[in-house]
């Protein structure tokens, strides 16, 4: 007997839909999923390893629920003054925003975001039985404060998502955007940081709205920076009391103590582990440059990947790239595709493989 | 200014909630959560943690999505002829539960269970927006299969949990009340096999039934046999069309590829690790016999844990044990407290401490 999806219960709204998810090929040069391309160096793996195993001891234990040890490795990291009982931490950044929309969004709330922008928000939101509300962005994709404003205004959303700087396109967003969405709404407004330590250095973090706005909220990720994407951790700072509700949504013990245990460790040496951001950084920008010269138009970006316009036929310099062993993404956006700022060689790789297809 | 939860827009189904949560109390004796109180041998521990210090040189990346290794590694362990493909995993079986309700449960559906029974169930109901559905067991807590069938049957739910053995009680389920409630609805049958490990190695999983039933899911634990609480890795084996359905709801990269490595790691030594089930059933029936002895009744247990009636007030005995470090669990039935089978010194202070009572 051959069942086929359509055989079992499933939810209505779940019918015909396709996983999410970008194609994991092995190619030799991966720039598709913004990930840092830099190995951590050995003497901090070294270092994790021998915290994984002294937590192996107690692994027939519960975790610390409360993973207070790791809440403070961040408060620490992050500061602004910020102390453990503002932070919170999940599997990767996924699951801390699911939690946020688990305590505040839910049936019959809404969720608002400026398009194009993480396309797992809407995705969130449409799993936690939310409607998503797509707002736009001038040409070049960026926000103004009364434009921000006033569309959140008029939409009236329980929780408001603004990616700073943005994925997909990596564009920077100013704190007067962050204070006027906050003043326009009586909803929550959560900033997603992932890319934060990628912008310049002298650029402020939405870290210094935190006092007195109890809505705002702010998440990072380990996954960038911190080279850490594998093993998924997530987390944001805000008022403890926006904490204490997700408490509530959480899943008992979500965080592993190997999880903790290797978390804490890597941000013990986050001098070591933010020393590659730099050379991402400048990769980033010789890409700029080099797009430019080659004829496409690169945004401004704040992140560790560039989104380019002026490419002819998305689909085919995609699949060129891709058959010269480099992986690049095809975000969805008519005339444009994104790569990450991967390792000196691998942007060599890039630029060299493009170079090659000629003009767009 | 001081904010309270509620100044903030929480869910309204929220508001005055507490969260979910045994205490963890630092006592040298606890046996309130379950857990598989031997430590891992050292010979694993080793290995697990080399394997985790060889994905580190990789966790700059993200890890498999599909955790092809691992799902593989599940399928050897369980047996049965089952393959990968009938295989799915996450962080804790809660999680696990988590996904299956998020695909087959979701607002306007309804999930039914046989009270008293994992409390979880019906807070992971409620957090997808389902409405829970409390059925009824004998006065010993045993279900039959025309019982069974009869009030599932009248409460046509969309979900069905059955706990086997049972937790809080640790009374046997037998499969004839799987296939008796399988046939009684036209939704999803999850048979939630934590303690399984601990039963009676005669007695059938519902693994057996898997063949022909689209619509049964069998959920483990690393958490139990395995002492793998702090790693947070539950799994389970159900149609490969069902898993697919899961893949709509898990977050992208829900597993780590540090959780990945260790559970791997842990599984090519399952028999090692399962040497500790013996002594821990052992135990636990030392206590019946002890507790009995005591003019307590202990209830049948297939678990690592046992119930024992007779107890005038719960809630003095369970503070008269915490005086004397040693945690155990009220888990609100009257009359009632339940208590994990730990090592043998452990169950010795246990019985000690609750023989200096006095009769109950």
């Amino acid at each position: 007997m051959t069942v086929s999806l359509d055989d079992l219960p499933i939810r209505d709204d779940l019918r015909g839909q396709k996983p999410y998810g970008a194609p994991q090929a092995p190619l030799p040069v991966a720039l598709n999923v913004n990930e840092n391309t830099h190995s951590i160096p050995a003497v901090v793996a070294d270092d994790i390893a021998s915290s994984v195993a002294k937590a192996l001891h107690g692994v027939n234990r519960y975790p610390d629920r409360e993973f207070t040890e790791l809440r403070e490795g961040f408060a620490r990291y992050l500061g602004h003054g910020l102390d453990a009982a503002q932070i919170w931490a999940g599997n990767g950044s996924n699951e801390v925003l699911q939690h946020l929309l688990q305590a505040f969004a839910g049936p019959g709330r809404s969720v608002f975001g400026f398009a194009p922008t993480y396309s797992m928000y809407s995705l969130l939101t449409k799993g936690v039985g939310s409607e998503w509300i797509a707002g736009t962005r001038a040409a070049d994709y960026s926000l103004t404060a009364e434009d921000a404003a006033a569309q959140v205004r008029a939409a009236h959303p329980d929780v408001v998502f603004l990616c700073a700087p943005n994925n997909p396109t990596g564009t920077p967003l100013s704190l007067d955007v962050v204070e006027a969405v906050y003043e326009a709404t009586q909803g929550i407004v959560i900033v997603d940081e992932a890319y934060q330590e990628f912008a310049p250095k002298s650029s402020p973090s939405a870290l210094t709205l935190l006092e007195g706005r109890p809505r705002l909220v702010v998440s990072r990720t380990m996954s960038k920076a911190f080279a850490f994407a594998g093993a998924r951790v997530g987390y944001l700072a805000a008022d403890p009391v926006l904490i204490d509700a997700l408490r509530l949504v959480r899943l008992p013990y979500h965080l592993s103590a190997l999880t903790q245990a290797a978390a804490v460790a890597a941000l013990r040496h986050s001098d070591v582990m933010l020393g590659m951001v730099d050379e991402i950084v400048a990769q980033r920008d010789r890409m700029t440059a080099a797009l430019t010269e080659l004829g496409y138009r690169p945004y401004e970006s704040w992140t560790n990947f560039l989104l380019f316009g002026g490419v002819t036929d998305p689909a085919a310099t995609w699949k060129a790239l891709y058959d010269r062993g480099v992986l690049i993404r095809d975000v969805g956006i008519p005339g444009h595709l994104r790569v990450t700022a991967g390792t000196e060689a691998e942007t060599t790789a890039f630029l060299a493989a493009l170079g090659e297809l000629g003009r767009p």
